[in-house]
């Protein structure tokens, strides 16, 4: 999709404004403020000019067709004039009136005109219901909120769900921190383009080299994940915040936009799979956004990071940060630590973070020093200098002000290393005369310590996914010609269907009476296990159906009368087909494997320990097909009991090679089935000491 | 002790202070400055006036004793002058020089004359090494720091092993949060008074109502302890940032401050025990400051939290930051949400978070309608209002200064109730007009949603901590006369020393030979399991020193000289007794419990999930002594995987009340050895079925 007349368009007419200061005319007001060089068309059939522009009557009376059309009336008179777009050539629409899906029933119907417009004629609509795009290099402000000067365009395109918080972020982000911006859009009610398009386009954007995206849900997640695919070869980080964890904030969202957030974990897996930058509050998100184009500008290739701070209580709460988020923080070089010891006060003990102590302030010459030692350390590949940037209070001193001179002065000495500046805490006015000083030198400010840990973790976590092997190719493998499956299914038709797909099962057979169970037991060898063999029964032990640990011909026999008779009388009305006889193995790890389904995204592949793992813990890892190996080590890594499969206490290390295939060949059976498959349960798999690959024992499939 | 002289000085000498701007002549301008009432000394042999007062040439000359001492000199000329103190009766010293224990060896010697002075005369020192004390509302700034102006007298009093956080705090409440505070103290080196001194004092102090602290390492953990009680006595919540979760945290801080910072799961264990509230950010520590004044006003006997926000947005990332922190949105009742229907836009659909919508910002009524609706909804206790509160840019809206202004005029109508401000994130200065009226009228304002759920999280833990029923006596049980146990326990010792606290064991009978094995066995019944029985070997595992499931005689027979052999060989050096026989106890859950030691704090029990849980999980909880059943109840509850002996599956419950026991009895015997005791290792520990108890299988026990 071209979204260039929307997002790059050579001319605006904006319907509605008036010389009175509508919120129309406010965005003639805004074009002109902010230095917009293509043509404005006043569109309002009461005046011939507003705001020094020739006005005209309607959309069809622009001496030349306008790119884009900015709607800011009464909903009831949009559909008209988007029709009167369309009969014009007019081809992107920013709708910045409510009253659409989020307005009752009468709004929904609106809405669904303006979509009606969206497909038949391609036009392209922002909103209804929001604040509009903004190319920030253009002063294009198809955008109605209040923006505050100087406007910094630059590297950070910002896409948000709630046009209050596209606005926050990126004015947060160009006036206090000094990191530039490429647009601003809120997508309102996304009657025509939603979330992923404006991703995607932003991806695409040469001005763009970093996208940060506000979600409360997607509507398209196949677009997202090629917008993903495309950033990953472009090398350029997304950043979301992606609400909807909770079930209140999922009913909070369906009241604000309508917006269905899909199963929390099977989004976050596939944000994961698509090496996304996951951010969970605005400060961190803030602060990610003002690291990564630094970040992808010097590309460190390892990421130890050097902290150096005047304050001594700062190198302790540093390190734990650092230590929570995962940053490491190696140990300094001997070189440096004599090095520094040549100049720093006798009782100083260089170290990593490295505490500048009260001399800092005293001696001029000190900071440079250390800054120096730290700028050409090689056991590190980041510096992150600790000041505190507010606005200095009248008589107050503002040291950071010469620091940040020195860092400047120095950065030269070594152009390719990562610096950053942090502050221990947000609040308050940023000293501007820092800041920018900084940001024209490339170092980014980041506001407290813990979201600058964070956001470190995060640059480091996208730079590792653009190094991974690439993705296993997404085309899925067809279902089984001729099968026609659906239900849940019985025994064969599960077994088959897993065979197929290549899942190694436990020999099982399938027996009508107890002389046939003993033959299949002498056949397999003892001990066996019974199970109740029923389409009807999915949790077999809850009503007696297994029978374990049958150790010869006589127990076989017994066990099999019994369960069928304990069956038959809790589940009266289960049609029972008779049992499955299956020689019990010993020795594996117990763990689970399973498909579930999300209606948006499709279905997600779930791997845990079983047991209390998965039903107290709750410690599974999921991702959405296709997944390759890595993506599948991956998921066995995650796993908080990961090491139980490593082989503790003189038990050799479980098979994890053998359930990665498994969990490979399970994501391309649901990708197969993705588009009836309901469930997959295969509990337990036994995954066996290393070599000896996994078997499922027990499974369950139900298709739609 | 009393530190008034101190905290309260009636007078304050300042050592070195001159006609020049030093550190000790800008303390003298900033007493001035604040309106400090007292008398001011310059001291200083060179002058006859600094600052248009009278200097005197030394301590004895003044005409009257002075309260209290600055002194900020070089480090070689302080213990002379604090001789001289001593010797006129002076009974404070604020000591901001450096060069002390910081510095080198002869800095160590110099401080460790200041800790003479201290302990011979009582003289009590804020320092070496520190910003100092700052009374705000006796303007008494024995304090070195530049402080912007204006001070805000209030109820947080703030104590920091940092000076430059003591001083960040304090300012940031004070000026952008408009938060009252009582006291600044840098503890600096702590020569003389430590941090708990300080906490001591401010719990009793009655213009503090909340304390933080900033602590590295605590010095006297007892008389931190007996702080806490008196603070839960008078209800005074004591909120503590602890740096050191990390190892290099550790050593960041031994070479800041040379403080130990005791083992970091340990020391958390006693401030959880003592109620304190434990933050993990400056963010969050500043809004949990903020907010527990006004909370301790109101104390609101439950926590339902409503949350109003003119940010769709912001309704489900509240709601998420709500989950994450466990605090209750409950949802709205039927007769609110009808009421605001009658006003609301038809399509509103009102819920909690309460989305006023972008109506708020157009209909000037809406806003004072739905915070009356919030004030008076019985369905919840507090009000959580979403504002952007930053200083407006020149053009800009500042709509939150009519929504405080209709939250302030509607604050009588409910003046019981509950009502905070706070921003979606922190950053940028706060608008006084705003955060400085709200304050006035009781409303706390917080910066970010995430640190605002935390704080109410916080102001609710604190308030249940508060109503508990009171912990246990804390006079120890005496250990048993004459008994003189030393080193790994021998199997006899140890087990006599559990049954003296009345800990359950499994029936063992230590045996020297396999016939004498065989008579145990068929007395105790079979199956039975045979341990090695050394006071050498500590792991009997890991050299073959357990056979289990020995079902008749023959068996133990042969396990007995297995057995024996095989530890022989792997464990040539270890005296063996015999062994140990026991009978196997079947269908308990298995489980740890153990005392661990900290050299600062004294022992902790320890309670886990046997296996995987502690070794890989590191599933455990921790309680200092002495430990009350409420505790022990905790202590198990806090457990990842407590649901194991809820009972699920069809099992029965886990005899939680006998483990619960167990804790307690483990504890008691900690506490009579505290001095000696180096680990108790109870592995496993079954607990059985409700009603049928616990009972230890296997113990280590090692004294110094």
């Amino acid at each position: 999709m071209n979204l260039a007349p929307l997002m790059k368009p050579a001319s605006i007419a904006v319907v509605g404004a008036s010389q009175r200061l509508t919120r129309a005319t406010r965005v003639v007001a805004n074009l002109q403020r902010f230095g917009y060089a293509g043509k404005i068309f006043p569109i309002n059939p009461r005046y011939s000019n507003v705001l020094g522009l020739p006005c005209y009557p309607d959309l069809g009376a622009t001496p030349e067709r306008a790119d884009s059309v900015v709607v800011a009336i009464p909903a009831e008179q949009v559909p008209d004039v988007l029709r009167a777009a369309v009969a014009n050539g007019v081809r992107g629409a920013v709708v910045l009136s409510s009253g659409f899906a989020e307005a009752g029933p009468e709004g929904k119907q609106r809405q669904a005109e303006l979509e009606r417009l969206a497909t038949d004629h391609g036009l392209l609509i922002c909103g209804p219901n929001c604040y509009g795009v903004f190319n920030i290099r253009l002063g294009a402000s198809t955008f109605s909120a209040d923006m505050a000067e100087p406007l910094r365009p630059g590297p950070v395109g910002v896409v948000s769900q709630s046009g209050g918080f596209s606005h926050a972020i990126a004015e947060y982000l160009m006036q206090q921190r000094c990191v530039g911006v490429s647009y601003i859009v809120s997508c309102g009610n996304q009657a025509g383009l939603t979330v992923e398009d404006y991703v995607a386009y932003l991806v695409d954007d040469d001005d763009t080299h970093v996208v940060g995206a506000f979600v409360e849900g997607f509507k398209k997640p196949d677009t997202f994940r090629q917008a993903a695919a495309r950033a990953r070869a472009l090398g350029k980080p997304i950043v979301v915040l992606k609400v909807g964890r909770s079930e209140n904030a999922r009913q909070a969202m369906l009241a604000h936009t309508g917006s269905l957030a899909g199963t929390a974990e099977i989004v976050e897996a596939m944000l994961k799979q698509s090496g996304v930058v996951q951010v969970s509050s605005l400060n961190e998100m803030i602060d990610t956004l003002a690291l990564l184009p630094a970040a992808r500008r010097s590309a460190p290739r390892s990421w130890r990071v050097g902290i150096l701070s005047g304050l001594g209580g700062e190198c302790g709460r540093a390190s734990d940060a650092a230590d929570r988020a995962g940053v490491e923080l190696p140990p300094l070089s001997a070189a440096s630590v004599e090095t520094m010891k040549s100049f720093m006060p006798d009782f100083a003990s260089p170290r990593n973070p490295l505490d500048g102590t009260g001399a800092m302030y005293e001696d001029a010459r000190l900071f440079p020093q250390l800054f120096d030692v730290m700028l050409r350390e090689e056991a590190i590949d980041v510096v992150a200098v600790n000041l505190r940037v507010n606005v200095p209070k009248p008589g107050g001193g503002a040291p950071s002000r010469q620091f940040s001179r020195a860092m400047i002065e120095a950065l030269p000495r070594n152009p390719e290393r990562l610096v950053l500046a942090f502050s221990s805490f947000a609040g308050g006015d940023l000293d501007q005369d820092v800041v920018g000083a900084l940001a024209d030198a490339g170092v980014p400010f980041l506001e407290s310590t813990e979201t600058a840990m964070l956001a470190l973790r995060h640059a480091r976590e996208h730079r590792r996914f653009l190094g991974r092997p690439d993705l296993p190719p997404s085309s899925p493998a067809a279902p089984r010609a001729g099968a026609r499956l659906s239900g849940t299914l019985g025994n064969a038709d599960a077994m088959q269907l897993l065979r197929d797909f290549g899942m190694p099962l436990a020999e099982t057979v399938a027996v009508k009476d107890a002389e046939a169970a003993v033959a299949a037991a002498d056949r397999l060898g003892y001990p066996v296990v019974l199970k109740i063999d029923s389409p009807d029964i999915a949790h077999k032990t809850d009503v007696g159906g297994v029978r374990v640990g049958c150790g010869d011909g006589a127990a076989v026999r017994a066990a099999f009368r019994d369960m069928l008779g304990e069956v038959r009388r809790r589940a009266p009305a289960a049609r029972i087909d008779g049992a499955l006889v299956q020689r019990m193995i010993g020795g594996g790890r117990e763990m689970i494997l399973g498909v579930k389904t999300d209606p948006l995204v499709g279905p997600a592949v779930v791997c845990g320990f079983g047991g209390i793992f998965v039903e107290q813990l709750r410690d599974v890892s999921l991702r959405v097909p296709p997944i390759g190996p890595a993506d599948a080590a991956e998921m066995i890594a995650e796993l908080r009991g990961a090491a139980i499969l490593s082989g503790a206490r003189g038990r050799p290390p479980a098979d994890t090679r053998g359930l990665a295939d498994a969990i490979v060949r399970l994501a391309a059976l649901a990708d197969a089935y993705r588009h009836s498959l309901r469930a997959v349960d295969i509990n337990p798999l036994l995954v066996l000491d290393d070599g000896h690959g996994v078997v499922a024992v027990d499974w369950l499939i139900e298709l739609a």
